[in-house]
C-alpha cells in the first residue's frame, strides 16, 4: 500500500510509517542494543539491525519497515572513520579540509558496506512481503557537513564556510558522495530495498540558493539514477523554500517537516508527488485526545491520496510506546475516508 | 536614518547594523571583556556594557547600536538565575515544571533590571546622537524554552513538551513573562532606546499553529505595549510560516533569516512594514568579491524603501573584523541608488 501510495497509485487509506521507528522509544529495541558494546559495532551487525529493522512493523503495527543503519557509513566507506560519543552524537577523527583530503576520498563501489546488504536480505525474508523495506542514505551536503565539522553543530557555520571559501572542492567532495551513494543505493535496492529515502538532515541551515548549488543538485544526481529502480523520497528537513525546486525532480516522495502548511505544499508540489510527513514529534507527548485530534486535522489537510503520514521528523527516545502506537492507529482509523479539505481544513 | 526606515519615511539609503556587533568579532570588544571574571559579571556592569555597546559605531561604522546585553536577565529578574557555561551556553540550577514553580515566578516591575538602564544611559551620552540605541528582549516563548529546558537544545523538546502537556501553566507563565518585559522593555525606553527588537531565536522549533498560540500572542502583547512609545521589531528566527500572522501585529519592522527570500517576504508582509535582515553570517566567511556580489544581490531584492540590512542572525565570532567592515560598506556604497527589483532580482 505504501508503495502504491509513493507511486500516486489509489490506496484505501493512507499508508503510515515513522521516523526512527526502529529506535530508543521501543524497549524491545533498547533490549537488543544491550548486546552490543557500542552504536558502530551495532550497525554493522546484520543479524540485530535486522531484528530491529522488523520490530516497529510487528509492535507498531506501521506500513514498512525501514533498514536500521545510519548515513554515516558513507563517509567511513570513503575513508572518514567516525565514532558515536554517547549523549554526544557522531565524532569524526579526521575531516576534510584541504585538496588532499578530497583526493584522498574514495568513491565507493558499495562493496565494503555488505553488512547493510546484509541485514535488508535478513530483514525481508523476516518481513516476508507483509510490508515494503526502505533503504536510505544521506544527502551529500549532509554528509560533508559532517566531514568537515568533525561532528554535530548548531549552525554548521565550519561546513558551510567551507562551501564559501573553496566552492570548487565542496563540489569535487560532493559528486564524489553522489558517486559513491548511487553505487550504495542500488546495492540497497539489489538485496530487496522497494523505496529509498534520502535525508537531507541540515538542509535548513543553507540559503535557498546555496542549497540549490551545494545540495538539491547532488541529490537530483543521485534520485535520477535510483528512481530508474525504485521511488525514491527526498527529505529536506525546514528547507520550506527547496519545495518549489524538488518539484522538478525526479522523486516520487517529498518529505515535509512540520513547518510547512500541508496545503501551501501541495501547492507549490502540485499533484504528481507524494507528500510524507508531518506531525510535530513533540505531539506525542500529549494526551491521548489532543493526539487523535490533531492527527484528524493533519489527515484532513492532506487528504488521503498521493500522501504518507509520518511524522515531521524521528521520533524523539523519550515518546512512550502507547503513544507512538496510538498515533499509528489513529491514521489507520481515520483517513480512510478522508478526501483533501483545502478550503476549510 | 535607521529610525525613519523602521517608520516608513525616506532615506536616502539602506542604513544597517548587525546582530552581534557587539560582541567576540571585535578584538576592542574582546579587550573589555577580558576585564570581567564571568559573562553575567560583564553584562552587570554598565560602564563595560556601555562601552562595548558604542564600539561597533565607531569601529564598523553601524547606523545603529544595540545595548549589550542578554535575553536571560528577564528570567534572572523574575527568579531564575543562570549561569553562562564557556563554549555551551547557558545554564538554569532551577527550572520550571510545575504549578509551584510557575506560582513562585516574580512578575518584575523592571526594578531589579537597573543596571541595564544604566549601561543604556552611559551608551546613550556617548553616542551623543550619532546614531540611536537599539534595546531588546527574548519572546516569552523563547524564555520559557530555557526556563523549561535548563540550557539550550537542538529540539527544545523538554519545553515544547510542557506546552504540549501542560497548556494552561504554559500560558500562565508566558503571560507572567510577557508582563516582566513590557515593564522592562518600557524602562529601556525611558532610559533611552530608541527601538526594541524582540528575539524569537527558537520560533523555528514550533508548528505554524503552535508558534501562533504559544508565541505571536505574547510577542503582540508586549508589541502592543511599546510600539506605543517607540518602533518594535519583531524577530522569528527560522518562523518563514510566521510571517502572513506577522503581518497583522502592530511591530514596525519584521527582521528575515536567510532562509526567507526577500521578494516573497515583501510579498507577504506587504509595504506597510520595514524588512531587516538577511544575509548569511557564513557570507561574511567568502572572498571580498563574493561579499560585495551576495551583497548587491541583497539590496536589490530588498530596495532601499522601508529596509533595514543586517545579517539573518547574529555574526560567528570566528569572522574578520575586515569582512565585517566590508559588508558595511558595501551596503553604503550600494543601496543608495538601489528600487527593488522585483522581476529579475
Amino acid at each position: 500500500m505504501l508503495l502504491r501510495a509513493a507511486k500516486g497509485e489509489e490506496v484505501e487509506r493512507a499508508p503510515v510509517w515513522l521516523m526512527r521507528q526502529a529506535g530508543r522509544v521501543l524497549p524491545e529495541y533498547r533490549a537488543v542494543r544491550a548486546k552490543s558494546k557500542n552504536f558502530i559495532e551495532f550497525v554493522k551487525n546484520p543479524e540485530l539491525a535486522a531484528e530491529v529493522t522488523v520490530q516497529p512493523v510487528d509492535i507498531l503495527g506501521v506500513d514498512a519497515a525501514i533498514i536500521f543503519s545510519d548515513i554515516l557509513v558513507i563517509p567511513e566507506a570513503m575513508g572518514l572513520p567516525y565514532q558515536m560519543i554517547e549523549a554526544k552524537g557522531p565524532w569524526f577523527e579526521k575531516t576534510l579540509a584541504t585538496q588532499e583530503d578530497v583526493d584522498k576520498l574514495i568513491i565507493t563501489d558499495g562493496s565494503n558496506l555488505q553488512y547493510v546488504y546484509d541485514a535488508i536480505r535478513l530483514a525481508k525474508k523476516q518481513l516476508d512481503n507483509r510490508v515494503p523495506l526502505i533503504g536510505f542514505c544521506g544527502a551529500p551536503w549532509t554528509l560533508l557537513a559532517y566531514m568537515v565539522e568533525g561532528s554535530g553543530s548548531k549552525t554548521f557555520s565550519k561546513a558551510k564556510k567551507f562551501l564559501y571559501t573553496q566552492p570548487k572542492l565542496a563540489h569535487q567532495t560532493l559528486e564524489k558522495i553522489a558517486k559513491s551513494s548511487i553505487n550504495y543505493l542500488l546495492a540497497q535496492v539489489e538485496a530487496g530495498a522497494n523505496l529509498i529515502q534520502i535525508f537531507d538532515s541540515w538542509a535548513g541551515v543553507l540559503s535557498p540558493e546555496m542549497h540549490k548549488e551545494f545540495s538539491l543538485k547532488y541529490m537530483n544526481m543521485i534520485c535520477d539514477e535510483v528512481s530508474k529502480k525504485v521511488p525514491v523520497t527526498i527529505f529536506a528537513k525546514d528547507a520550506h523554500f527547496a519545495l518549489a525546486e524538488i518539484k522538478n525532480s525526479s522523486c516520487s516522495v517529498v518529505g515535509l517537516d512540520w513547518s510547512v502548511n500541508p496545503q501551501e505544499a501541495r501547492k507549490i508540489i502540485g499533484s504528481n508527488k507524494t507528500l510524507q510527513g508531518n506531525a510535530d514529534p513533540c505531539l506525542l507527548y500529549a494526551s491521548f485526545d489532543e493526539i487523535e485530534k490533531q492527527t484528524k486535522q493533519m489527515l484532513n489537510a492532506f487528504g488521503k491520496d498521493r500522501y504518507i503520514a509520518n511524522l515531521g521528523h524521528g521520533l524523539y527516545p523519550d515518546t512512550e510506546k502507547e503513544k507512538v502506537k496510538f498515533f499509528v492507529d489513529c491514521i489507520k482509523k481515520h483517513s480512510y475516508t478522508k478526501t483533501p479539505q483545502t478550503l476549510h481544513a
